[in-house]
């Protein structure tokens, strides 16, 4: 069983409790918190974004296609679906001559409340480009042009069914987690993800060791390190393109530019980069709870840049207020991230 | 640290874990199932409206006041804020010559997608008759105005500030409880519930006695039983009432009339009594899932009726499907539950 690493208060008293695992690692391995068992295989869902579009720029594709920092950025994102997220993503698959059609992701409504509000006042349907993955379905889609234009194909159909593990395109997505994790994907368990992708399970001290290497470029292939900054600083100059309004990726990236890159998967996963300190960070909450994966990062990152920074303690110390606004509890640390993280 | 209950699987590999607690006991107070520890307090939630709307009968406000099987089962309810509900609940004041200016629980939007994705292109705002609690609420102002009645009081001055712990109101809601769980609970720790009323934290011990008591009518006042039956009657009757549109209490009583009368609860809270078997239920999730006390309670009514049910396993298997509708994983009872529950 993994320590409880973050606890839910109502009142005075603890009344739901989240445990995970945490590791936080250099680029060459060397373990700096480990919590948990960090050596299980864990399902890393959109946390790991930015190394799956490691070969959107590491094979030209970006650079071919014209894509700028806010392109990059929802590369790298789960968006929240407004209507800068739809554009964007639409303007990446124009560049391409291509539309919605091409994307696999699926048809997902805006995870922001008013925008899918105003959508149903206004009559209009979700749509693919809507779907929280959409930049980086688009940003695969690139990929899949570049490849179809070195062999002679026609794009849409070389890209057709590029969500399938034997596509070219999958192909060299699970090369760049292999090569950046360090493990063999194609030898780990593998699951669908909600758009569509494999997922790979991979330890976290191997997630956490990839995100180092991404925050230094120690230990990657020229072209992955390369690709690896080249997305980071986009993230720091376009961060609303990886969240969106009021997401925390977005907020801590708007705080802390290129001193964090950081990005939440699916089922209480998050992972991360602290460049200046060479570290790479994975947590995940047994549950797959968000707001104790967004709690338990936000103490971490506190922790490891000695800030008591007001944004990040509005996270790991998260108000909960019931119908009528009135102040019901908190979330907080528990004593085992608390003893973990104590300099 | 409590066991595994419920394990969340990604194709074959286990994603997220669910850790919890249960207590099955029967009006005696003999054990006859306990996995994790049933003695640390938790807080019920919704999970006891049931007791907490013992008063509405057991005082007479519900006779005085004509109220139906409709509205009996309202009071007990976490509603979808469907029309029905909302209505029903409108239906309760009028009797009362009040409106929902009387209600303290707070505004709500209605959960069930559909109904709030039509008042929003109607341009309508909730009020709190929406609100998941209007039916309890209505009810609490019912025994205010009973007791304004008796007192020669003006009632809506009488039922104001009924949510607080101090109201004759809530002190009755109380002692019920304390009547009900065998516990004094001016001396157990309190919170502030969504609703804004107060909320105990009790073992899963003595909520599982107190709805095993409600079941069989045995250890309880005359007075409270007959309103533990009449209440289940009228949850039988109208479970649709008790929540809405596709949800799962619902369902189940619609399925099983008054062989089950159960109750989720928020952060993962499950009560019920089987009245045949003379047992009561009680479980806690310790993370807070919904989807995990669902699927426990599930599994654990499965094996208490010994049926293979396909409704009961359709949740305690929940299976999981992405954006594109394809099977991604599932929900299982894990290997702590499925031996407690072998017969």
């Amino acid at each position: 069983m993994n320590p409880v690493l973050i606890e839910v208060l109502r009142g005075s008293a603890v009344e739901s409790r989240h445990a995970g695992a945490l590791a936080i690692v250099d680029a060459s391995g060397a373990v700096h918190t480990a919590l948990g068992d960090i050596d299980r295989p864990i399902f890393p869902r959109s946390a790991v974004k930015l190394l799956q579009a490691l070969p959107l720029v590491a094979t030209g594709a970006a650079e071919s296609f014209g894509l700028n920092d806010a392109e990059l950025a929802l590369a790298c994102a789960s968006h929240s679906g407004e209507p800068e997220h739809v554009a964007t993503a639409a303007g990446v698959l124009a560049k391409l001559a291509l539309d919605a059609d091409a994307l696999e992701c699926g048809t997902q409504w805006p995870s922001r409340d008013p925008v899918l509000r105003g959508m149903v006042a206004r009559g209009e349907l979700a749509t693919p480009l809507h779907n929280n993955c959409s930049g980086k379905h688009s940003g695969f889609v690139c990929v899949a042009c570049l490849m179809a234009r070195n062999a002679g194909a026609e794009p849409a159909e070389f890209a057709r069914g590029y969500v399938a593990a034997e596509h070219p395109v999958m192909r060299e997505v699970s090369a760049s987690l292999s090569a950046t994790t360090g493990m063999d994907v194609e030898r780990a368990p593998r699951g669908t993800d909600g758009c569509s992708i494999p997922t790979f399970a991979l330890p976290l001290r191997s997630l956490a060791l990839a995100f180092a290497r991404c925050g230094t470029g120690h230990g990657l292939s020229d072209g992955n390190a390369r690709a690896a900054r080249r997305l980071r600083q986009a993230a720091a100059i376009a961060p609303f393109m990886v969240g969106g309004t009021d997401r925390f990726d977005t907020r801590v990236m708007q705080a802390y530019g290129e001193r964090v890159f950081c990005k939440i998967g699916a089922e209480g996963v998050y992972c991360a980069a602290l460049p200046e300190l060479g570290l790479g960070i994975a947590l995940k909450i047994d549950d797959g709870a968000v707001r104790a994966a967004e709690a338990a990062f936000a103490a971490v990152t506190q922790a490891l840049l000695r800030t008591e920074d007001e944004l990040l303690h509005s996270y790991s110390h998260l108000q909960l207020r019931n119908w009528r606004g009135i102040d019901v509890g908190s979330l907080r640390p528990a004593q085992a991230l608390n003893q973990a993280l104590a300099p």
